[in-house]
């Protein structure tokens, strides 16, 4: 994609509101500070994007999320398209904007990612999630999420000896660099001994290898590249592909992700050794520890004690999560995403303060939309750079 | 869009199965027969669109219909992304698909709009639509689609002397032409007296001034035209545009369709008078008859007298939903734009039977998605022709 770049991005804080705030309001924060980021004006947006997920199941204001925010912020008129697909479904919007400039139809694109989800019950949020799975085999038999992940914990522990204290260090990083962004839902370190000894949700996992249900809304505006200016990072690539649901598949990898981000470094004409950071799907502990191995920043079946060792950190060899994951800072469906990609333009920028990784260039973006079959529905990859 | 085909439709009956088919289920039927109809092999087609809305809302399974519809068809690791923009979501994943081939990312995409709607009570089908409209204000007040559509019927009366008999004849045309189309959920012929005399909704609408809510699933194969066979039929046309909710618009009209439009014939380089047939979004008897306006085919005000005068019917000057329409045809909501389009895709073929239109050589199909602050929240146009 070497015609596209970001020109602005903004966010709300991620966090949990409790039904004090609307996916309208949060939208509108997020659009109207992408707006003056990248110095535009409404009427110089051809078209807009909407990720959001469970909003609907949660709120009951389903269709028109987009249309209402984008509205207060002037952007009227034009094509809005909502585009779902879990919990990427923000990298899904950037995807759409991506191929509606490149297809020649507009010349730069908002895209908004959004979610309300603490406005309802913790029960009924997992319940919504659940419809990212096939609610007709798997959730009739009683699958969530955290099973499901705890069943991978399982295996990569009787594959690989993977330790729960592994899986801990993964949380207590996030967590510490949560604890260093303004926006992020939590921002408070932890220790391993807390993500041990916390409430089990499903063995192995506790609460604390588990990230929040949380409200919150990320956007940016893309355009072509031609349209630069020195405060602007390149959108190099964004790829997704579907599951392939093989039935020898083994439980501790998802095929998706190595083959989504081959598509995304020829995309990009980048390779591995040239990312600065990763910003990486960690809705549990154990999927940042098998994403980390299917990126190749380690070995199948190392992730345990790569990450222990501290590479992962934010002065390590891979930071990952710099942002603080959605561990740290939150996981508003829709919103992650593009979230990702506001962290990368920050770094790339470098503004990110306080959690900057010195010398960022380049930076990808790993997010997984639902889970079918112990494999993932859908996984988005996406690069950006200097 | 000149260099766009449909290569292949299918569709499902569209009907009430009250919970006996899933949207799985369903949707498989549609792609497979669109697959064979286009004669193309999975391993052919490069991405898939899926437009579904409130699927999630009544039946819990949200994100992953897309998947689990092809991933029966044998099409599984492709990109595969839900567009959901209320009545429109169906059209919307039209565009999306044209915008992908445009960009060059596809060359042949599967499109399937899909939706079940009648597994939960009418109340909770009505309720979840209400999600396409603002649940925070108008929702709040206790708006609901057939509330708006009424108002509009109310005003149209008073500006214009539009009466009860001119609307009943709309619901007595679409019943006609379904009674024609197999695929129709209701496929049996009204009189003007038996709309009258139907059970109030929201005055003047009755029940029989209503579409249904149906299940159903329509698809549909979109490539380059290098890839033409003869059956083969041309996009030439996929615009939206969103509402753009000026205080003063008069309720009798949404300035989206002839914006939509517009945009639609430029690109297409058709005029109105080289379009032989009109799929439009019957969502309510006075909707089509304000479309019908909106559309130019008769003067702002005319609709009652012009649909009353037979203009519309199949045989008419310019026929209006000879397949039955939403109100006859059935409306699983993200199913109806692309089932629109495998109507006009069947009439320009020649394949139509019955409803055949003679020497129909272009067709445009006109999707409403969404309702907002008494406009439309989004409004798709397509042309097809031979």
């Amino acid at each position: 994609l070497d015609d596209l770049a970001i020109l602005g991005v903004g966010s709300t804080r991620f966090g949990a509101y409790g039904g004090a705030r609307t996916a309208r309001d949060l939208g509108r924060e997020a659009v109207c500070d992408a707006l003056r980021d990248a110095d535009i004006t409404p009427d110089m947006i051809d078209a807009a994007y909407v990720g959001t997920s469970v909003t609907g199941l949660l709120t009951g204001q389903e269709s028109m999320v987009g249309q209402l925010a984008l509205e207060e912020c002037g952007l009227v008129g034009l094509p809005i398209t909502r585009v779902e697909s879990a919990c990427s479904s923000g990298s899904a919007a950037v995807r759409e904007a991506s191929l509606a400039i490149r297809a020649g139809t507009a010349r730069a694109v908002l895209v908004l990612g959004v979610e309300v989800m603490t406005s309802a019950s913790t029960a009924e949020g997992v319940s919504a999630l659940a419809g990212a799975g096939d609610i007709d085999y798997e959730g009739a038999l009683g699958m969530t999420f955290p099973g499901h992940f705890a069943m991978i914990a399982q295996r990569h522990a009787y594959e690989y000896g993977t330790t729960r204290e592994q899986l801990a260090a993964v949380a207590v990083k996030n967590h510490e660099n949560g604890a260093r962004n303004p926006k992020a839902h939590f921002q408070r370190q932890i220790t391993a001994e807390q993500v041990l000894r916390a409430a089990p949700v499903a063995d192995p996992l506790g609460i604390l290898d588990c990230c929040p249900l949380s409200d919150g809304a990320a956007a940016l505006v893309l355009a072509r590249r031609d349209d630069r200016g020195p405060r602007d990072v390149r959108l190099r690539a964004c790829e997704m592909v579907s599951g392939t649901y093989a039935d020898d598949r083994p439980l501790t990898e998802f095929e998706t992700t190595p083959r989504a981000a081959a598509a995304a470094y020829e995309e990009a004409g980048l390779g591995p050794d040239e990312i600065d950071l990763w910003e990486v799907h960690d809705c549990f502990t154990i999927a940042e520890l098998v994403h980390t191995e299917d990126l190749g920043l380690c070995g199948k079946g190392e992730g345990g004690e790569y990450i222990a060792s501290g590479a992962t950190a934010a002065g390590g060899e891979h930071p990952v999560n710099v942002s603080g994951g959605l561990k740290a800072k939150g996981h508003p469906v829709g919103a992650t995403g593009v979230g990702q990609l506001v962290e990368l333009t920050t770094q790339v920028r470098g503004e990110a303060g306080e959690r900057q990784v010195d010398g960022a260039r380049a930076g990808l973006a790993h997010c997984m939309g639902g889970f079918l079959h112990g494999d993932s529905g859908s996984i988005t990859v996406s690069i950006v750079s200097a």
